[in-house]
């Protein structure tokens, strides 16, 4: 199926057909989160889209090196800022030395990706992990003239990098347009051009986050770290790079000019960006109040929220449309996305049940057609630029079949064991592995438990003996006995 | 409780009153994993050990900063060896880049943290994230006359040091043995004195993990960067520094040469050090074939092992000897450890059913003064080095009461709403939040369930729908719907 796959490359604003630069290998880098805070909804939305192309890639038996980064050296607001990064803020505000603030949301983040089983990358590097290679790149980038030092800050030289190249290839901007718009902004700016941008910032006194480096003390520039560590992970030309759409322009852009000036190759051969998400239609941001956490959503803790949803009924929501559209959240669409989960998860206990016997009825060629055509269209899907949504049609439709052989509408001879087999292991594939949407427990084995002390005790109100005898023999099997007291049965585990 | 707190200190062989240099803060560095395969029990003892050190010092309402470091610059076996580092070494074997292996073992050794409930750090520095700093206090220890470049290696100087200090004095060595002990071992070393450890090595041609540096590239001697994080998280001068027995010498005994050689301050005021794992008394290691991966404990997948051991008997089986003891590993020991923490767990389930009812009983003061007394000791064992061998004794005396209240032998106003209280809490405090051990999920919910459709079943055919709209009604209580098939009954979530 490999050969069939297209992705949408946002550099050439085309779905181009994907290949590698070196198959079967394949570099994809995705920019990770800044750990001042919670991670929220929309970088799970990111991360989890590139997880699912993560997860079909390896599907498709490419070998993928993964590096997602953490970006835990504080960063200011702007260049022109001199104020404290956002980091050391954090710090303050919680009284923590800034390290601890990006233990505590780096903690929060793995522990995000996890509940919404997004698998972790092959190589998660930080920005912090990478001064020296970053102080590298800003030497190479003085020394061929691409950049320039004022006062033991470094700048990029946007008009110098342009004379021989395309500054805002990726997001369509000229340059003369981004000049014209921003120079009368800016004042006294030690930067020759309003459009050049920080490499190296020289640390203010009492700047908590600073290294030493040829030019004083200070601290990388935020694209440089992405810069510097896809090239020093996958080389200075690469396969796939990811993130937010938001991170377009600047962040993108930048990366790009740093790379190339100073590797003079082209960095990323394909360029992927994920949606926005927006709230019963509105862009979902933290001033109109309408943003909530994945803990809340998951708590049913916003005011917003009717109700809790489940990590997978989420997982599900958001794989219900295509990455590169935006994303609406309401109680409404999060209800129906909780009911096809459960179809799903329904899907998945009953594959665990069935088993292939042979009962003599005749080969159903239409059926055997249907059922192959389907198991295809979870391909073709997946290859049309990682359509999840189109996907999850087709697994319904695959479910449609399996749940005929279970009520016994369709016979198992009908379809033969090849088949059969081939449909129960598209079905979970597909929903497990390259979606990532695994039966969740969602069962309180206590309550459960209080239906059978329950019935215990009515057998027993009722001397129905045998019956009590079942019910406590049963459950010892399980490790757990049941106390008679006065009032009530109580159970507790076997000690 | 506070001031009753005494620990064993390791420098000076004695049992000493804790006094925080700068109360109520509290720094603590343990020395953490070299992240080049799955880690191994005796490190997962010490991280529980210190886990539990860190819960209490929190529970005294010291404000901690704990600092634990991952290795993940590959080291070389002696700094003799010129050869291959170890996480490289690994890498070729699984044909990785060095970073995919440290994020591998990284990820696998969080994983093992959280399955036996060992907190995060507050902050979790890596070697590699911290070469700068290395590279700052080798050239302070080159200034002072303390270390010496012999081409682009750099050593510590020991006999320089040993001048004005002690060398050794942690592992009660003498410079001169180690000196006549080593001597002869060694012939065309670089180093001036076999003693001499590595600062900085030179990377050979082709070594994977490098930096550039003063003295050419190179890679941190493994000692420094500990003494580099410590020293950057917690100051010059700190609290508790812990670590395995394994690593007093030469580890811990070279840290201690640097942050005094370069600070002029003495480091740690407390070194804490845990005891070894034996397995039927033998000493556990790979060449005798008996040492199992915790993994293999809990899936009980190893020869010496008769089942599985869930976490939770694990971590109780590890707290009850004191951290500085062996351990021995048993298949009858572990059992022991099963029935004692399915005890507590018993415990736990049953405290979060009892609520203080007034029944009108007398005083018993001879009660309540046994109640008290037992909760005086839980404070008590832990405030002798942390001896949780002895509070999980108490734990069980605490039990007793509490079930004699479930039962009924002793009544509520015996004891009054004041005690009762104190009596739950202490339990539940002591348990789940200093000891760690919390009520594990040990209920295989489909199992149970399982036992309520055949009960289902049996009511169908004895014609008693009484029973089976009961059953059906409860189940959906939960969501869970009930199926009539042919020739058995399903269940499923309600979609």
């Amino acid at each position: 199926m490999r050969p069939g796959l297209k992705v949408y490359n946002s550099l050439s604003k085309e779905k181009e057909i994907f290949e590698p630069l070196n198959a079967p290998y394949v570099g994809m880098y995705v920019c990770g989160p800044t750990v001042y805070s919670n991670v929220h909804l929309g970088n799970v939305r990111t991360f989890m889209s590139f997880d699912v192309i993560y997860r079909y890639l390896k599907h498709l038996d490419f070998k993928v090196r993964y590096v997602r980064n953490i970006t835990d050296v504080g960063h200011l607001q702007g260049d022109e800022d001199d104020g404290e990064d956002k980091i050391s803020k954090r710090a303050k505000l919680e009284n923590l030395e800034p390290m601890e603030i990006v233990q505590k949301y780096t903690n929060d983040f793995h522990d995000v990706m996890a509940m919404f089983n997004i698998l972790p990358p092959d190589i998660e590097p930080s920005a912090t992990g990478h001064i020296i290679e970053q102080i590298e790149m800003t030497r190479t980038l003085l020394e061929k003239g691409l950049a320039y030092e004022v006062d033991g800050s470094v700048y990029f030289d946007v008009e110098a990098y342009n004379k021989t190249n395309h500054y805002g290839k990726l997001s369509g901007r000229k340059l003369e347009d981004l000049i014209s718009n921003t120079r009368e902004l800016d004042g006294q700016d030690e930067k020759r051009n309003p459009v050049d941008f920080a490499l190296w910032k020289k640390a203010t006194k009492g700047h908590l986050m600073r290294w030493p480096s040829p030019w004083g003390d200070g601290f990388p520039g935020w694209h440089l770290e992405c810069s510097v560590m896809s090239t020093k992970y996958l080389g200075a030309n690469f396969d796939i790079h990811g993130g937010g759409m938001d991170l377009k322009f600047p962040h993108h852009e930048c990366e790009i000019a740093q790379n190339h000036g100073a590797t003079d190759e082209e960095g990323a051969k394909y360029w992927l960006h994920t949606n926005m998400l927006t709230v019963n239609g509105q862009k979902m941001s933290k001033s109109l109040g309408n943003s909530f956490l994945p803990s809340e959503l998951i708590a049913g803790s916003h005011e917003l929220l009717d109700k809790p949803y489940s990590p997978m009924t989420v997982r599900f929501f958001m794989l219900q449309s295509h990455y590169s559209s935006t994303l609406d959240f309401s109680n409404e669409a999060l209800t129906a996305a909780q009911k096809g989960y459960t179809k799903l998860a329904n899907g998945l206990k009953l594959i665990g049940e069935l088993s292939y016997t042979e009962d003599g009825a005749e080969k159903n060629e239409k059926a055997i057609k249907q059922i192959e055509q389907i198991c295809n269209n979870c391909y073709f899907a997946m290859n049309d630029d990682f359509n999840t949504a189109l996907t999850i049609g087709h697994l319904f439709n695959l479910l449609k079949k399996i749940n005929s052989i279970h009520t016994g509408n369709l016979k198992y001879s009908e379809i033969g064991e090849e088949v059969f087999d081939k449909m129960i292991s598209t079905f979970k594939t597909f929903t497990v592995n390259v979606l990532g949407l695994v039966e969740e427990e969602r069962i309180n084995s206590k309550s459960v438990l209080n239906i059978l002390t329950d019935l215990y005790k009515e057998a027993k109100d009722a001397k129905d003996y045998d019956k009590v005898d079942e019910i406590r023999a049963k459950l010892k099997d399980l490790g757990l006995v049941l106390k008679d007291m006065k009032t009530k049965v109580d159970w507790a585990y076997e000690e």
